[in-house]
C-alpha cells in the first residue's frame, strides 16, 4: 500500500495527462480537490491490483463529459461519490476499491477524491492506460465486465440509475445524454467487478506510470534538458514531429470536443506539416494525407519548453509542442479489444497502426475469456 | 369497482383523445395491447379515488415521447411494466393501484395494460384532465408529490431509475433526453403516493367522463346527427369554428411534435381563418392576431362527419373538423397550477384565457397544500 503525497498529486497529474493523449480532462481542479482531501487529514492509498482479493468489490469511477466543459463549469466536488453510493445501493453492498476508468489529468485525479471520502483503496492500473472518449471504451468492459448497474450524478444533486441497459454502448449512449442535460459534466461510477477479475482486465500500474513520467517531466525542466526525451526514455515512445500549432478546429458536439489540429514541424521538421483529428482525445496522425499512428496508440502534445501536456480544450494557435506516440497497452491489442477502441470504432476506415508494446505484465496468453 | 370491457377500449380511447387535446399519444396500439390483455383472460378494473384506502401505493404510470415516433415505432409493450417494477424495487414495495398520468389517446389505454398486467386496480382520474407535454404538469407534482423515485424503460430492456432529482422539472428534462436517446419512446413511472395524497390531488373520473364522451359520439355517429354536439352536451364545451385545415408545420424537435395549424372556416365560418400552435399539445387559438383560448383548457379537433379526434401527428391538409374550447379542471385553475401549466410555462407571454369550469367535485377550497 502506498500513500499519495501532496507531491505526488502533481507528478501523477502531469503524467496521466500525457497518458490522456488529449483527452482526460484538465487536472487543475481535480488537483486542487485532491489536495483539499490530503489536507482534511484523509489518506488516499494506493494498492497493486494483485493486492486485491478475489471478493473485493472494485467499482470504477471518474467524470463524464466534454474536457471543455468541465474546464469551464466547476463541480461540486462530491458528484463521483454521489454516484457510487446509487450503485452501492443497488447492489446492496459497499465497494472495497475504487479503480479509474482512464488515465488522464483529471480522470487521474477525480478517482482519488471518491477513494479518500469513501475511506476505500484506490487500485494502480485503469481500464485504458490512456483515455478515451467512451464508457464501454475500457478492458473492464471489452473483457465482459457488466456495465450495470450504473449510476451518474450531477452538483444539483440528480442521481440517475443504470439498472438495466443492453450493452456498454447504450450505457455509453444514454448516461451521454444525461450528462448534456446535466450541462455537460457528470460524476459516473460503474462496471462493478470482484476482485478476482479486476485483476484480470484492468491494465496495472498505470499511476506508478503517471507518477515516473511525471518525475521525469519534473528532472527534466528542472536540468534543463527536453522533457519530451525524458517522457519517451520512460514509456518506450517516439517521437514523430517537433513543431508549432497552426490551426484549430474544434467543436463542441453530442457531449464530445470533436475536431482537428495542424502542426507545422520547425528545426529539423521545417516543411512537414501534420494533421491530427481528436474526439476528446487524439484518434489519428495524418501526414501527406497518410495516417501514421491511430488509437489505441497514444498521440500526445508536450509544450517543448516546459514540458507540460496539451489537452484538446487548451491546445491553440501557436503552441509549441513536441508531437509524441506512445505504445498502447496490449491488452488493448487483441482483435476483442480492437473492434471497441481501434480507428474503425471512431469512424475511421482505417486498420489500426501500432507500436511495439511497451514492456507489461500481462501477456495476450493470460486474457480472461469474456462472459 | 368497474371492469374494462372490449367495447369500453374503443369509447374511452376515443373519448380519451378527445380530452387529450390533439396529444396524448395514437390510440391504436394501446388499444390492441389492452384488447390483448383482456383476451387473454386478464382483468382491467378501476376504482374510483375515494375508493383508494389511505396507505395504498399508488404510482403514476403512462409512455413518454413525440406521438410521432410512437405512431412509427411500434413499442414492445412491457416498457411500463419494466419502469414500474424499478420504481418499486427502489421502494421496497409493490404498488398497489396505477394512477394515469393524462387523459389521452394512447395514454388511456397504457396504463389498462400495466394495471392488467401486475394484477392491480387503475384510479378513475389521472394527473392532468387531458393531455400535456412534460412530466412536472400533472396535479400530482403541481401540488407537492415528490418526482423520485421515478423509473423509464424502452423495448431493448434499458431501464434507468432516478433516485433523486432537483425537482419535476429535472425529471422532465432528463427522463426526456433518455426518451431521445431511447429512440424518441418509453415507458415511465413516477411519482409515487400514497393512497390519501393521491385522493386529494388526482383529477377524478376522467376514465368516466371519457367514456361518456366515446360513447356520445358513437351515438351521434349511428344517429347522424353532429359528433361535435355531443361532445360539448358532456363537456360543457364550446364549439369555436368548423373549418377546413389548410397548412400544417410540424417539426420534431428536443423529443417533441412541435408547431402549428392553420384552418379556414367554412360555412357559417367562411372567411375566418384561425391558427393553432402546439407542442404535442394544443396550446393557443390565435384569431386575427388575438389568443382566443389557451392552456390549459383543452383546444381540441374532431372530424365533422365522424366525430374522429385529430391528434397533432395526423393533423394534414385538407381535413375537416370542428375546432372545440373544452374547459380544464378546476384543479388546474389554481395559481399554483398555473404557473406550470400556463401559457406562460410554455414560452407564450399570455394571460390564461379560461371557459367557465365543467362540474367537477373538488373544489379551491378543500386543495391540499404543497409539501
Amino acid at each position: 500500500v502506498w500513500c499519495i503525497t501532496e507531491r505526488d498529486l502533481g507528478t501523477i497529474s502531469a503524467g496521466a495527462a500525457v497518458l490522456g493523449a488529449g483527452g482526460g480532462g484538465n487536472p487543475y481542479i481535480g488537483r486542487l480537490r485532491a489536495r483539499e482531501s490530503l489536507r482534511s487529514g484523509k489518506q488516499i492509498s494506493v494498492i497493486a491490483p494483485d493486492e486485491l482479493a478475489d471478493d473485493d468489490l472494485t467499482v470504477v469511477c471518474g467524470a463524464m463529459g466534454s474536457p471543455v466543459i468541465a474546464f469551464e463549469k466547476l463541480p461540486r466536488g462530491d458528484e463521483e461519490l454521489m454516484a457510487l453510493r446509487e450503485v452501492e445501493r443497488a447492489l446492496g453492498r459497499k465497494a472495497t476499491a475504487i479503480a479509474p476508468f482512464e488515465m488522464g489529468g483529471g480522470n487521474s485525479m477525480a478517482p482519488m477524491v471518491i477513494a479518500a471520502s469513501a475511506g476505500i483503496p484506490l487500485v494502480d492500473g485503469d481500464g485504458m492506460g490512456r483515455a478515451f472518449p467512451e464508457l464501454q471504451m475500457t478492458t473492464y468492459m471489452i473483457y465482459g465486465a457488466p456495465p450495470t448497474p450504473s449510476a451518474i450524478a450531477d452538483e444539483r444533486g440528480n442521481r440517475l440509475v443504470f439498472n438495466e441497459v443492453a450493452d456498454g454502448r447504450w450505457l455509453e449512449r444514454l448516461a451521454r445524454s444525461a450528462t448534456i442535460s446535466m450541462g455537460g459534466h457528470a460524476g459516473v461510477a460503474t462496471t462493478p467487478m470482484s476482485g478476482a477479475f479486476c485483476r484480470q482486465v484492468i491494465i496495472p500500474n498505470t499511476l506508478t506510470l503517471a507518477r515516473d513520467i511525471g518525475e521525469a517531466i519534473d528532472e527534466a525542466v528542472r536540468s534543463k534538458s527536453q522533457p519530451a526525451d525524458a517522457v519517451l526514455s520512460v514509456t518506450s515512445g517516439q517521437r514523430y514531429l517537433t513543431g508549432k500549432v497552426i490551426d484549430v478546429e474544434r467543436r463542441n458536439t453530442q457531449g464530445f470536443a470533436r475536431g482537428s489540429l495542424t502542426i507545422d514541424g520547425t528545426g529539423q521538421d521545417a516543411g512537414r506539416r501534420i494533421r491530427i483529428d481528436f474526439q476528446n482525445e487524439n484518434l489519428v496522425l495524418w501526414e501527406d494525407g497518410q495516417p501514421r499512428a491511430t488509437v489505441p496508440d497514444l498521440i500526445t502534445l508536450l509544450t517543448t519548453e516546459r514540458g507540460e501536456p496539451l489537452t484538446t480544450e487548451l491546445v491553440s494557435y501557436g503552441c509549441r509542442a513536441d508531437v509524441l506516440v506512445l505504445p498502447c497497452a496490449d491488452l488493448m491489442k487483441t482483435e476483442q479489444a480492437l473492434r471497441v477502441v481501434g480507428p474503425r470504432a471512431f469512424g475511421f476506415d482505417l486498420d489500426p497502426m501500432l507500436l511495439p508494446g511497451r514492456p507489461r505484465t500481462e501477456t495476450a496468453d493470460s486474457l480472461p475469456v469474456e462472459d
